[in-house]
């Protein structure tokens, strides 16, 4: 099968690989009718180094079930599921806690050792407690959003649930990727009266505002803080969602959180202590959050994006092929796209 | 009157010092029946210079109510009441959520601006907010462990609170000076199943076996992570109590708190960022707390002190009247000592 295959920073290449097969009992194979690009994908694709190991990317995916392992039993040949970008296996502590991201028989997809699924086929381990059947046609004009349940919509609703986001909260959301964007749907889902976005490109603010976010910060550093502090009675927000993962994003989180206020980060920290520790504690803040349980979260936020109270798929810009895929990281890097949604 | 005048690291002196007067007509002025010295008087007592300002000393104190400003309601001339660290309004938005030191009018005893109750009497900012009336006489055998009620075991409460102690729960403290020991108590009272204290002073983990730790951890760094994973199944404790803040501390609570967990940190941060960013995000392990508003604990702990239940007045271990105060933060500073009250 063809594939996307990293093999160094800004090196993306679609060859054929290995088809996948059954490798473990548990294993299913999906044949991938949609995929996409990561914002965190963009990582490897400015620092892979070549001795990293080429991997096929993508770990977001809605695809029709084509083989399963002996041991599976929760999904069927031709159901049509959306994949996590985590596998777990639905048992252990951590799962049945629903942080399937903690799993102790668990991984994720789009590294050397488990190929993911910017491809036309993809080996999910652990299927049945990963993988999570639609109810929908594979064409569904809904698959975009359905799409984001795999990663974006379940990480924005992770760091508000994480910042304690509620009826009547004051949410700032630090970063206008797609998982900001989730983050503002999020926010406002869970009842927040007031959201405030901090980016500044003007597509991602304007979808930001369809969202929910009546006020935009598109400063940063220190006029950042007094901008969100002057928009909330010089006290700061209740909920920051720090969806960046960059030393001055979380600062910057940790200066704007009101005291008792709390910090939900989903961005992949890039540091190796976190900023702001003399404030954070004599604010009494709390800071939390990680890789986000979005198996989880598909029970509760699925209804919504069914009956179209939610549209987290608008995150997406733009479509490709596979083909198109070196052109999609090319385009998301350059912040020429939100999203690019791929159809293998 | 006298009070202690710390005038740098190490130069603490009995000295005839202004009597406290009521200032505004929110203050009260106590006489001072008991007060007491503080791990974190230790860190001035380590570093104050000489140009930071003298100050008299002490953020504890229990006393009789003296005389009382022209605004103060709450509080009746000639009762005993136990003031805590921080002083607060009682009213502003803070205070009415139970977080009395974010208060909006709020400070702190023992600097420059606001001296402390090491001395026979301290001037009470906020006394309706502040102060809280004993149903006791002065002289009460509890006397003791209704201090505690003024910051330690306050603050020992708030590490389990924010670190979310529960029935059931695994629980590791680190640190075993009396706010240590007040958070062993702390999380035994929440319903912990098992408790793990985190400290190498004979005397001072025996108390702890005493209020409920039946695991004691006296290693450090690595040693001491491999030592708690071994006792909870190679994966941490639910609930992290720093009641230390140093770095390596910080950095042993993220290492042992299990995926999903938390860490409530109570000791003052030496350090300027959280070590383990990486660690803390990729285990989503949340990480809270601050000043404690021991304010707002009184109403739930004060019943368990009055009944028996809870003994945390044994982590005082020496008295001494005013004159001993200098030698009392000698014995503490060597760790002769675990904590010291002071009849003035």
């Amino acid at each position: 099968m063809r594939g996307a295959v990293m093999y160094q920073a800004g090196d993306v290449r679609i060859e054929d690989v290995p088809d996948p097969t059954i490798q473990e009992p548990t294993d299913a194979v999906i044949r991938v009718t949609r995929a996409c690009i990561c914002g965190s994908d963009l990582w490897p694709y400015k620092s892979l180094e070549a001795n990293d190991g080429a991997r096929v990317m993508g770990h977001e995916a809605i695809g029709v079930v084509e083989e399963v392992g002996a041991d599976v039993r929760a999904v069927t040949i031709g159901e049509l599921v959306v994949m996590p970008f985590a596998f777990s296996d639905g048992t252990c502590m951590f799962c049945q806690e629903g942080l399937q991201t903690e799993c102790i028989h668990g991984g994720f997809f789009g590294n050397p050792e488990v190929p993911g699924a910017q491809a036309e086929a993809v080996r999910v381990p652990q299927a049945d407690g990963t993988i999570y059947a639609l109810p929908v046609d594979e064409d569904d004009a809904l698959m975009p959003s359905l799409l984001t349940l795999s990663d974006v919509m379940g990480t924005g609703h992770h760091a508000a649930v994480v910042a304690r986001v509620g009826r009547g909260k004051s949410v700032a959301v630090i970063g206008d990727g797609a998982v900001g964007l989730c983050g503002v749907i999020a926010a406002k889902r869970l009842g927040a009266e007031q959201i405030i976005i901090m980016g500044r490109h003007e597509d991602r603010i304007a979808l930001a505002r369809d969202f929910g976010a009546a006020e935009v910060v598109s400063e940063r550093g220190e006029e950042a803080v007094e901008r969100v502090k002057g928009l909330t009675d010089g006290q700061g927000v209740d909920a920051v969602l720090e969806c960046v993962g960059l030393d001055q994003s979380m600062e910057t989180a940790v200066e704007i959180a009101r005291p008792g206020g709390a910090v939900g980060r989903v961005g992949v920290p890039q540091h190796e202590a976190t900023p702001g520790a003399q404030t954070s504690f004599f604010k009494n803040v709390t800071i939390g959050g990680g890789p986000a349980p979005v198996r989880a979260y598909i029970d509760e936020l699925l209804p919504d994006i069914l009956e179209g109270r939610i549209e987290p798929g608008r995150v997406f810009d733009r479509t490709v092929d596979l083909d198109g895929v070196p052109e999609g990281y090319r385009a998301m890097n350059d912040r020429e796209s939100i999203k690019v949604l791929v159809k293998p």
